[in-house]
């Protein structure tokens, strides 16, 4: 593919004016915004307004002014929309794990006989851990932590929950969710889906495929800002059941009632917990602003061009340089992001950063490149392949700062 | 008390300069702060310096860089000093429910043969959800709530933690911590403070006192704005024995190497979670500058002055109008609030902040006057008196508009 061919699907490309919205700092070619998405236009005054204007002067009264109490259900409706939820099935609260264990507990309580939590031994530590401290907390339970190929034998009729994370974060594996849930439902037990990697990426269709419950982050593909606010959903069907055992004084059914006696609100609200972070939240809010009036199916036709784009640009380089591709190259199995295995992906991704091209590199061996539709370009891909290129040819990752090891990586 | 005393008062303040560094929206006398505190001037220009340049520009890079994952325990060191801990020993991290749920967990595993968790029937709501979405949880457990005259005589050898609120949120009465953890402790029980009206309004000496864990709020007397991040402290004897069960990755011992084990963390960090709320967190960490060359013995003299001086000009009006002070006149069991009943409080209290004084209601019949002594003057003491007295001569709080509840009170 020629750079004039490229630069012709940038012309082409339905979502080009997305790219106005966001702040891009002068050269950079981010291909990290799958785990920090790229700051929105429209967040730092709106932000702005709310510290000066709601928390400076109207203070207190901006509870009900502002509607501060309605945020987390404001921006969890803004999510639904991209998740295939209603939007009273989705609140914004809390952090991913925190809602994990929200939704694990309840949904292990809606299955009291079976004691067998089946994950995929690669799922994003955090959830793995979230599962590790229910079951060292309830005792009893057995913890079955299965290679992706190995988890439709490992869902049993004793199997009371199947957690997943619909998008490797390491290689950007699609599972196919409508069918995972079907045999989990088949056999009884309940799902839990994350969408951290999903949620902003491409379309989820919860409802369609009958998903129980799911998790999500507010700061990856959603653009909410460095630790916004997660979200949790949870079917219309199970709310009512799902007990919020973080029994907190939002999820009450009257909280400003300050009655002694814990009852649960009739609505999602209920797996909600101390007061929202209203700062953080209204960061998100503005934030998803982004996609009022984006189709999700466009956004994942121009996430399957970028990273198909990558795939094909980086051939030679991956033969000549030794990168191994890990991420399916079938469409219905690959997410917005493409990683290789290379035994030095550490130094090389830190020299890519240094040449303006942010990717990142996950444990033990695999450098990540994430593409988010929206403020991405198709000539940024070409950019990308070629400093990468550069960065091999001339030795570039060898100089022994980039081998340095940051504590965050 | 003349205004001219008053105004001597306000001259010879040691904290008077301190007003200075907050916003003070035109003429509003607010006594509210232990509900929200005022917007601290550094805290805008430090926030938009997050987004703008952090989030903005440095991005993914801004971990390292900008040491956001630090954040938790550089803003958890801030707070200790203020609540006589070390600075490993307190984190901020969730909201005051999360961090509740979290050490309440830890601290009945340290009991595991004791099934009694007592606090006080007007404990802060959240704060007895939490133990009964516990209890609910792993059953077998005695909730042991009692009035404020009972507490003592409720501990046993069967106690498992005793967990309490330091300030009353509806009266003001303050606990004695001293006497409490030690009445808790002789029976073999562990004690949970609950800092939320303590921290930044006077000393609170939790190792002095031998506390074993505490939570508590980040925005109400830490100044650091809506839903801001909560903290937590938990003894240093008991940091390697506390087990988070709420494993979340930002809690593990290497949260970078992406094992699927959780390993749990040495330390405080042990018991944050997931991914740090880095916007609120930052409004937080430049909020509490303010109290970097503070004495916090000096801000409890002037409480007291504060509070007081309040009582004192309440007096004739309590009688002429029927306000029944709920708060103790004696110094060492009163907070940095003053209370009152009313059975008309509700429209009194909203026809008083449409006079320009913030207080607020707290069901059934409490009205409620915070005092941080940081921004407060003793001439808003005698204004907000003034109002309440004009409220009540001219009947202004029977306009049929101030009885129309609001659904945040």
């Amino acid at each position: 593919m020629t750079l004039e061919a490229i630069q012709a699907l940038d012309r082409s490309d339905p979502l080009a004016a997305k790219r106005e919205e966001f702040v891009i700092p002068e050269g950079l070619v981010y291909l990290d915004g799958n785990s920090l998405g790229l700051l929105p236009r429209a967040v730092p005054g709106h932000l702005e307004k709310v510290v000066q204007q709601q928390w400076g002067h109207d203070l207190i009264r901006s509870w009900n002014l502002h509607g501060w109490v309605e945020l987390p259900l404001q921006v969890g409706a803004k999510i639904a929309r991209l998740i295939g939820a209603e939007a009273d099935e989705v609140v914004a609260a809390d952090s991913t794990s925190v809602n994990l264990f929200k939704v694990l507990l309840a949904a292990l309580r809606l299955r009291p006989n079976r004691r067998i939590i089946v994950s995929d031994i690669d799922n994003f530590p955090t959830d793995l851990y979230i599962a590790q401290g229910v079951s060292r907390l309830l005792g009893g339970y057995e913890l079955r932590f299965v290679q992706k190929d190995q988890i439709e034998a490992a869902l049993d009729q004793q199997t009371a929950v199947l957690m997943l994370t619909e998008v490797d974060y390491r290689t950007g594996y699609l599972y196919d969710m409508a069918r995972l849930t079907r045999l989990a439902h088949e056999k009884g037990a309940l799902v839990i889906w994350d969408l951290a990697h999903s949620a902003g990426a491409f379309p989820v269709h919860l409802n369609q495929h009958r998903v129980d419950f799911a998790v999500g982050c507010g700061y990856k593909y959603l653009n909410g800002g460095p630790g916004a606010p997660a979200f949790l959903f949870v079917a219309r069907q199970h709310q009512r059941a799902a007990f919020p055992f973080l029994s907190g004084w939002m999820g009450h059914q009257a909280p400003f009632a300050f009655v002694p006696e814990y009852v649960a609100a009739e609505d999602i609200r209920r797996l909600t917990v101390g007061t929202p972070s209203v700062l953080s939240m209204s960061a998100l809010d503005a934030a998803l602003e982004v996609f009022a009036n984006v189709d999700m199916e466009v956004v994942r036709q121009k996430s399957l061009q970028l990273t198909g784009l990558f795939i094909e640009l980086m051939e030679p380089l991956a033969a000549r340089y030794g990168f191994e591709l890990v991420t399916p190259t079938l469409h219905t199995r690959r997410g917005s992001q493409v990683s290789y295995r290379h035994p030095q992906g550490y130094p090389v991704m830190q020299a890519l950063i240094s040449q303006g091209v942010v990717g990142d590199f996950r444990a033990p061996d695999i450098v990540r490149f994430g593409f988010a539709p929206l403020y991405l370009r198709f000539v940024d891909v070409w950019y990308a392949v070629n400093r990468l290129e550069q960065v091999m040819r001339q030795d570039l990752w060898k100089d022994p700062r980039f081998s340095q090891r940051a504590k965050v990586t």
